[in-house]
């Protein structure tokens, strides 16, 4: 199944928060649970959390009891400003529900059920774009590895991290399937490990060879020449070419940099937000300490009681570190504002 | 009680594998025993793994059945091989065994329970000398942290990474009792989480502020501006400043450097290797796969079942990363070759 689909009248998320352990699927039938779900991170990465929100966006308004197209609409934005609200950094949130609303704005319906349907089928269309737009970008991206190479990957930006196939990591699979071989070094991504539970997971399922590394270790294997390239997603990017992504990215570019590896940052364009001029804008969403703090390691808790943490979830990325940006409109080089501006045109 | 510790006719070690859930000690009688306590991290940091080794010798040379002192230095010998490969990375293990085998060929006495005493001597006095270091080092390195400052710290090199009272963050300690206000960021140190565990839980000890981060983390708390210094010890220093030191320690001084942040290593002369020209000539340990892959979340195993892991221990940081080296002999710094050279040989 898709990571995020809408079937007998529910939206269906794979619950990420339990891979590799146990593959749960929770139907959702109210918006506001589904919030929550993107707080919680049942759903994440950045085109599956816009896709989410797209759907949460068709929930409300079969939640609204509204009767008339005013009415619906005023729910609806309603909705909008909660579902916004979820998480902050990733920009494909406020793009999809923007996208819903001015959908919604713009029907010339005026029956509320007709409105309901048409959102519905909006969403459903960004979910099916939200694939093809994948498949685009592999190809694109795929050029980038060769035969051959090892990568290095962070977080998770597989199937799990879209509707479908994957950004970073579906260039990756598009380089296997084209038959290149490749291995990848797969690093945890504390501290929520979506590399050690989700990239791992996805990786094994579809056969592609790869390691397992402590994020300590990623700088030894790019400084021991080990690491070809680069691949990460983004969660926003801005107008000069920032990329905002997963803590520990911007570590891994200068790593990168320093070392003469290509960093490669693989992102649909409805994550480029070019109404910010650089990264110093974007807000950087700082999550529970006991994310940090509630590991266990044979068994036992490993930090001690009664201490602190800080969990920032993001950090940001700038231009000058970052090789291309590749997009479903092709593969975006420096200088980034105005490459970036023409791919979201195209 | 120190973290290695000779009484009541045995070796007594912190076992840190369990540390900050239970504190527990074990009592060694057999330096064969000793050998496997150090492979399996019982006891882990470059000067604590050094004084072991020495009581290792003290025990080998009690195990001996020899009636005559040329048999019991050929005993002493053969321990000393088995212990040199507890651990190829730090060399304090090879300082100590070369010292303790120097010392008991010099000694000019016939009777064999005598050399056993006396070898047991010099193995206590290596350890007493490793807290007076470990002070003298703490001393020069504490003027190197202002009033205010935030400082990142790796690994674990406190009060049980020595004898007792610590390397770097014996010199965090030293600023904090000097009534100099600080904070340290602490960050975990996968895949053995000494930050996490050792660390968190001496610094709550010693009632100094602390957050800790993930590895991810310590870039964007560097780029932001937070991070002051950063603080490390070593397990092998080459006579150029080349530092290998704990998996991450590359990382975090190519972060500094690119961030102007001044990078420390602080370590006794023990820790320098003359012999070696740079750091291309250490070998680098790689430790069982597991170390990685066993991590739980959340009462469950993270990762998927039948994967691999890469786990070098260790990696080498470049002199050009390093702003200076913290010894006992004073602060020295580039050019190392001369001034690392003079703090070996004063």
């Amino acid at each position: 199944m898709r990571t995020v689909e809408w079937k007998n009248h529910a939206l269906h998320l794979i619950d990420q928060r339990i891979l590799p352990s146990r593959f749960e699927v929770i139907a959702y039938r109210d918006y506001h649970d589904v919030t929550k779900a993107i707080t919680d991170m049942v759903v994440r990465g950045a085109p599956a959390i816009g896709v989410t929100a797209a759907f949460g966006m068709a929930l409300a308004a079969q939640q609204s009891p509204a009767k008339d197209r005013d009415s619906l609409l005023i729910d609806l934005d309603h909705a909008k400003e909660i579902l916004d609200e979820a998480r902050p950094t990733a920009v494909n949130l406020k793009w999809a529900t923007d996208r819903v609303m001015k959908y919604a704005r713009g029907l010339v319906l005026k029956n509320v059920d007709d409105i309901r349907s048409s959102v519905l089928a909006e969403a459903q269309k960004m979910a099916d774009e939200d694939v093809e737009i994948n498949i685009r970008m592999a190809k694109h991206g795929a050029a980038l590895i060769h035969d051959g190479d090892s990568v290095l990957h962070h977080c998770n930006t597989g199937a799990l991290a879209v509707v479908d196939y994957g950004t970073a990591l579906g260039v990756i699979r598009m380089a296997h399937e084209q038959g290149k071989k490749i291995h990848v070094f797969v690093d945890e991504t504390r501290p929520r490990l979506q590399g050690a539970r989700l990239t791992a997971w996805e990786l094994k399922n579809l056969n592609i060879p790869f390691d397992l590394i402590a994020d300590t270790a990623a700088g030894h294997f790019m400084q021991s020449g080990k690491v070809k390239s680069v691949f990460v997603g983004a969660d926003r990017i801005t107008a000069n070419g920032d990329v905002a992504n997963k803590i520990g990215t911007y570590q891994l570019a200068v790593l990168a940099k320093e070392n003469g590896i290509p960093f490669y940052s693989v992102a649909p364009t409805s994550t480029v937000d070019l109404s910010l001029p650089d990264g110093s804008h974007i807000p950087i969403e700082e999550r529970p300490m006991d994310e940090v703090l509630n590991l266990q390691f044979n068994g036992e808790r490993v930090t001690p009681e009664g201490i602190t943490a800080r969990n920032p979830a993001f950090d940001v990325t700038p231009n000058k570190y970052v090789t291309a940006i590749v997009t479903e409109n092709g593969v975006v080089y420096p200088p980034f504002e105005e490459g970036l501006r023409k791919a979201v045109q195209s």
